[in-house]
């Protein structure tokens, strides 16, 4: 198979956005096209474009998203797409542009993952990103993604051991990583006993659906991603080194949560995984940075375990021990995570990959990993029902 | 490039359906699954399942229905996203099933492309429509669909001679096609006298968008259409002989209608069956029957044109000497159209290759086109911003 590496990143700042839905994709792209020292316009080699976004349709009541951003970057005739798949619509993108490079169709794939969700607010963004449920056996029930993820944390507590104070550990990891990454949402970093053990924790760190309070949910953010993959057999064209797809795996799970013989386990994360390091041709022993979808602090807990870095029922361990920081033994989203980061639903499996790549290049500031050479993100879409496994390599020299 | 066949094909009617958008896309699916003698349940088989609808986001409110189709027919832990590229939705997925195939990630594909679409009706499918229009620049100033091909019918006229009695000649055949086609939306052959000449033809064939008649558009229709799409090296797998894709174009073109040089030129109609030709070996003379996108009537004429059928402004000759019809030189829509079969805006591009799949296997009954070898599709995205040129070829035996 034709090998695929990634030459040019791009991302807008998460948060607000004041523009347009195609002016922040195009923003990402743009710099992501520069990165690579592509001049959009005649001769700009892009064979194709394709787009994540999760609520292109449902929030902003748009379609053909891709075309147009096409047309905003003066990339005719390069094929376009608009791809979804829920909060793994991002990592499905990369995937597809990997297959189109793969399959020897294109040369020069860009792909964009964006979100511009904060026309929604409150109930209103938690209905809208409930619409991946189940339509018929979850959502007319009321079920949220919060209420799966509380449930979830309540059999992982009983089951496990794990304690609020463990999530609340995952979340202050993850703002303190978040602090040395100018792209990201939050920049603020909560004090442990205030939103653990003081008085008023309860009031600054309320529940959201227990046992998850507020810092152990990821915000609602507006944002965009951008990579220029190629296939590594026209690396040369472009201005930087290439890190290369070493290894991708999906899988699906039972769309109905209910449905799972053992809810706490994440299957679908676990076979994504196993087929990823499979094609890859390592292990999770061989990974030295990740990046895992932590939507809720309970998932990366559980991610990390699924995908071998540590036994099922010890990641919080991991994290009492303070492996999974920066300057840890396996430092765990480094970007500060969906958590601190932001989750624009459709950016974000993108906006991983984008962190690993400047991790592998000795891009990343004050939150770079010493000496990182292979690099997994998990992207979980639904409530674990697809899943994509994404495994970065730094090549030689 | 490894080989790629095609081995199912599955269908619904195509008008109003009465059950859910998955119900429908899993009845197209289950018939295509069973055509192609796959058994869902383990050992399915199926590596990827892709799902192209424009609306399932802003008709239907849902997001992540490719995972549930595939938790509905019970192919977990087949991988799974939903393509989103306005009216050619289909075309995409079918490109992207392809890709998969060829860059050797998968064997076996599942596409599947429909619309739940009458849950909006008269002005209201209208604007759903117009959201594949360019946000700024032509959509606020209330254009539409049926207003662009209005203008481009109004200058072709000018241009090339173009009569309304021609367009209706258009609709006429596509009718008197689709009567042979159970699964079209419409069974009901209109007089062309009754519509054109008679002193009441404005009344029951009134102007839609001038010069542009009811029977010029298409109907808004709900419809689901299947294909299963595996590597030629394990077609022996199922029950049928595998219909081969030949070659694969897809260009776009400025999104903004308005900033075209030549209005009534379709330049990426014709870059994309350029590249379809000339990865296929084949020319325009080589292909015996074809699907174009025919939601007006005169985009059958341009791009009959376009793809070199017949020299620029000649297209309208060839239908007034009947080479277009079943028993012609070149039979084109033979389905019915989507003028007649039906436009449910995701299923279409995956419902003319189930057409033309059917015409090469010999199982087009009434509508069957005589030695038919090689055949065309061409699926349109936008007003001809995203167009994809598929062809197909029986394999000898």
């Amino acid at each position: 198979m034709r090998q695929v590496g990634i030459v040019g990143v791009g991302h807008t700042k998460f948060g607000r956005w004041d523009g347009s839905l195609i002016e922040m994709l195009g923003a990402a792209a743009l710099e992501a096209l520069d990165d690579a020292g592509i001049k959009p316009g005649k001769g700009h080699g892009v064979d194709q474009v394709l787009v994540a976004s999760m609520g292109a349709g449902i929030l902003n009541r748009q379609s053909s998203v891709a075309s147009a951003l096409v047309d905003t970057l003066s990339l005719q005739p390069a094929m376009a797409e608009t791809v979804e798949n829920g909060p793994a619509s991002g990592a499905s993108a990369v995937k597809l542009g990997y297959m189109a490079i793969a399959s020897g169709m294109c040369d020069v794939v860009l792909v964009v993952g964006g979100e511009l969700m904060r026309v929604v607010t409150g109930w209103e963004a938690t209905d809208f990103v409930a619409t991946m449920l189940h339509p018929e056996a979850e959502y007319i029930y009321g079920l949220t993604l919060p209420a799966f993820a509380g449930m979830f944390t309540r059999l992982y507590m009983e089951k496990y051991g794990v304690t609020e104070k463990d999530l609340a550990m995952v979340a202050v990891k993850n703002h303190e990583h978040a602090m040395h990454n100018p792209v990201a949402h939050i920049h603020l970093v909560p004090n442990f006993q205030a939103i653990t053990e003081d008085e008023d924790a309860h009031v600054i760190n309320p529940y959201v659906a227990e046992p998850l309070r507020v810092y152990d949910v990821c915000p609602v953010s507006d944002g965009a991603a951008a990579l220029v993959l190629c296939a590594m057999d026209v690396a040369d064209r472009f201005s930087k080194r290439p890190v290369r797809i070493a290894g991708i795996g999906q899988a699906t799970d039972t769309h109905v949560v209910a449905e799972r013989e053992v809810p706490t386990d994440l299957l679908a994360v676990r076979l994504a995984a196993e087929r990823a390091y499979q094609m890859a041709g390592l292990g999770p022993q061989d990974i030295h940075v990740a990046e895992l979808h932590d939507a809720f602090t309970i998932l990366e807990i559980a991610i990390s375990e699924e995908v071998g870095f540590f036994p099922k029922g010890e990641g919080h361990l991991a994290v009492r021990r303070g492996e999974t920081k920066v300057g840890g033994k396996l430092p765990i989203n480094t970007s500060g995570g969906l958590k601190a980061k932001g989750h624009p639903l459709g950016a974000t499996g993108v906006s991983q990959i984008v962190e690993l790549v400047r991790q592998l290049r000795g891009e990343a500031g004050g939150r770079q990993v010493e000496r990182a050479r292979n690099a997994l993100a998990v992207n979980f879409g639904g409530f674990g029902n697809n899943v994509i496994a994404t495994i970065l390599t730094r090549e030689d020299g």
